[in-house]
Formats: structure tokens, C-alpha cells, sequence
């Protein structure tokens, strides 16, 4: 059940040097953390923030990730990422991002959270998060 | 086309503090880098250096990448990793790897990589690594 | 010896999810990344491009770190980074980087490096950054 | 004041493919983490759970840290990290830990941990974390 489509937002990033590995290229795993911040930006755009979240005791664990890598970025790369999210059901979201580089599409993934309580029960997306997404579209 | 199966390879991982999170668990992107270290791991059980493969000018960026998270793991804690391959036409391998905690199977993920020239040219797998991968079934 | 004072370099970061730790905190080892994020920032302020020096085949290995925590980080906060260098010899440039946020100073890290040629031999620092760091001041 | 010196504590690490950087070594970042990493084992050796410590409310963060770099590790590299500790007063400890390789001495580090409660507090080092290092004298 997808129970709403959300608005497509962008962000920025700067391959690290840190991220780079002695193939020549951001690391795959680099990609989970620009995901991360992708979503957090996300939430923040729509006034939601992620911080806040965790403090009221809701937390977004990962439950699945799935990145695909077409062409590999450099150190020093200021790629966009555009996310674009569907609510499935009341305790899921899932963000899909696709980072681009230069205009070409470099990788995408999309990624599945849960909310649950400070206890790791399911609970619901907070309402202000869904209503931020009704109004945004 | 899956022309071999691999063996089950086992390898132990401990979570690093810094590789925690403020949710008090290992961050999932933790997760990417120990399935890296678990195909590393399964090419030195089969006779393969990963190392090696890259200096003789074999280079295997990972293409995909999925992991279902389904129970946390903590600081400390030390998780087995069972890896398994196959084998996907001349330059590509798939490797799925079970991360167990305390006989419970808290995530599994499947990487797939491909076999690339240092130029990045597709290449086929080196045919000791699928002589090493025939000869271990 | 030092032959030149730089000027002071501002940068902001965002601490990410991913560089928190079960403490709650941003992880020491987090700040060792924006340091360098600093450094080759500072670079690019004065004209000069970390990826095209390395390109040139000049590198600037790590030789030594030192990093003072007086006050913790959480994940989310912005943080500005405010460097000045002094360049110590011909081969070697030391960064100095105060992390402050909302005012207050929380870290201070000095980081020098050594100029090298791809093959690891000292090399001198490029004069077209010496000439900015002279040109800067 | 240094009340007790620590016994010489061995750890080996193999270098991960993630914690190399497009210069080809091991990047400086992932030295910090090795240390933590050796702190942590040091601790277990003689008798005590960081793990444990923490569970229990007293968290060590870590307040200074100084590293030399003296020659480059690489990707697949196994480096025996041996670690000795002196505690400084009654909350403080510093870990100095020489990163070898092959029988050489690439790196060092020491790094100084302040025992604070989970308020953030300075409170003592635990009792039997003094004892064990006095025991194992």
C-alpha cells in the first residue's frame, strides 16, 4: 500500500577523500551514507527533522537497501541526489535516490525504513511526517 | 547463467565501536564493508588473493548491492559470516552472505561484482579463480 | 621554519547519522575526515585543487595527526571549521583547524603533511600553492 | 601521575579494502578506529568488557589523540597492533599503541580517555580495572 508519493528533492555531496578506495573510486560503501544523508535532507525539507524524531522516540531503522552502480565517482565529485519517497503502509517508508553526476545517472538505491519505539516495537510514521508529505504534493 | 556453485565459507566479524550508532546498534552501512571483507575472505579460501587479482590487473567493482536488515547487532558483538557464490557468466560473481549472531540470522546480503580491466573494460573471471571454485564442490 | 602564515579558511559540515556512535556523539575518528575535508577545502579556497595536484603526481600523505576533544558533537549539528596553515620546510604544510559550534570551540587538530612523489620520494611543495598562501597574505 | 604501567597487550588487523584510499594505502582515518580497536582489546585482556563498562555508566571518551605516520600500510596487510597503557590520575588513561608491520614500526599512537558517567560527568576509572592492571604488573 503506497499512501503517498513524494516530492522529488535534491541534494549535493562532495566525493571525501576518505571515501575513496585504491581503485580509484568513491567507495561502494560510501553510497549508503550519502543515501542516509539523502533522507535526513529529505526529512528535513519537508520540515521533519530526523533528530527531533529519535528525541520524541521514534527511530527509522534500515530494514533493506538496494544500491545499483552504473558509473563510478571520483574524489572530489559534487554529485546530485534526488530522492523521491512512497509510505508503505503506516510504519514504512521507502526513499529512492538516484545520484547523478555531470547529468548522468551514476547509481541508484532505494532504501527501506521502520519506525519503531526506543524499545525496537513497529510504530507508526509520526502524522506530521505524513502531513508534511500530503502537503507537498 | 550460473555455471558453478562455492562452498559455504565461514569468517567472524566483531562490531567496532566505531561502527556503532547513537541508536545503540551497528550502523548498516557496517554491514557493506563486512561483506566485502567476507568475498576477500572467501577468495583466500579458495586459493584466490584479491590483492593479487587486482596487481595482475583484474579489478571487481561491486554492480549491486542488497541487504535485508532483520535484527540488530551491537558493539561487541562477534557475528559469523556464511558466504556463498555464483558464478554469472564470464565476468560476473554473486555472493551472498548470511551474518549471524548466536545462531540467529540477523541480516543476509548479496553483492554482485564484475570482473573489469583496470581501464575498466569488462573482463572474464580468471580462470583460476573458477578452477579453485570448480574444484572446491 | 616557517616561511608562511595562511590565511584563515572557513568550512561548515554537517555531522551525518552515520559518524555518531552509541555514546550519542559524533566519533573522534569522524573529525580526523573533516580535518582533511578542511585541508583540501582550504586548497581550493587559495586555487589550488588537491585532485589535480595528486593528478600532477604529487601527493600529501599524513605524517602525524594530533586532535584535542573538549567538547562533544551530535549528530546533525553544524559545525565551522576554521583552518590556518603554516608551511614548515619545502616539503612540508601543517593544518591547523579549530571545529566550533554555535560559538564555542570543541575541537582542535593539527595535521601536517609531506609532499611526495608517487613513488613515495619527498618532493617539494608546488609553487603555485606556495605563491597563493604568499598572494593570500 | 602515572599510578601503573599496563602490560604489553599483541592484537593483529588485516586492512580492509574500504579502508584503503586512491594513493593506495591505508587511509590515516582508519588508524583511529585500529587504536579504538586495540583499547578495547587491551581491556579484555585483562579482565575487562567495554561493553560492560559502559552498561554499567561509565563511558571513556576519548580526549586527545596524537599519531605518527611513518611508513604507508596496505589493502590485505596484516599488522600486529602492540599496546601499553599508563593511567594518569584518577579518571584518565592513555594508550600508546606502535602499528607494525613485517617487524617494522610504521605507526604510533597514543590516545588519552577521560572516564565520565553517562551525564558526562569525570568519574573514577573503575576499581577493578586498576586492580587488573595492577595484577597483571
Amino acid at each position: 500500500m503506497v499512501i503517498a508519493a513524494a516530492p522529488r528533492h535534491l541534494q549535493t555531496i562532495r566525493v571525501r577523500y576518505a571515501e575513496s578506495d585504491q581503485m580509484g573510486f568513491a567507495h561502494h560503501g560510501a553510497y549508503v551514507v550519502w543515501l542516509e544523508e539523502a533522507r535526513i535532507s529529505w526529512l528535513r525539507a519537508v520540515g521533519a527533522s530526523y533528530r527531533a524524531l529519535e528525541e520524541s522516540g521514534v527511530f527509522m531503522p534500515v530494514v533493506e537497501c538496494t544500491i545499483r552502480y552504473r558509473k563510478s565517482l571520483r574524489f572530489d565529485d559534487v554529485a546530485e541526489l534526488e530522492t523521491t519517497v512512497s509510505v508503505r503502509g503506516p510504519s514504512r517508508m521507502s526513499f529512492t535516490t538516484i545520484v547523478r553526476h555531470e547529468g548522468v545517472d551514476c547509481a541508484e538505491g532505494t532504501v527501506t525504513v521502520a519506525a519503531v519505539t526506543r524499545a525496537g516495537r513497529p510504530t507508526r510514521i509520526p502524522a506530521d511526517v505524513l502531513a508534511a508529505l500530503d502537503a507537498s504534493n
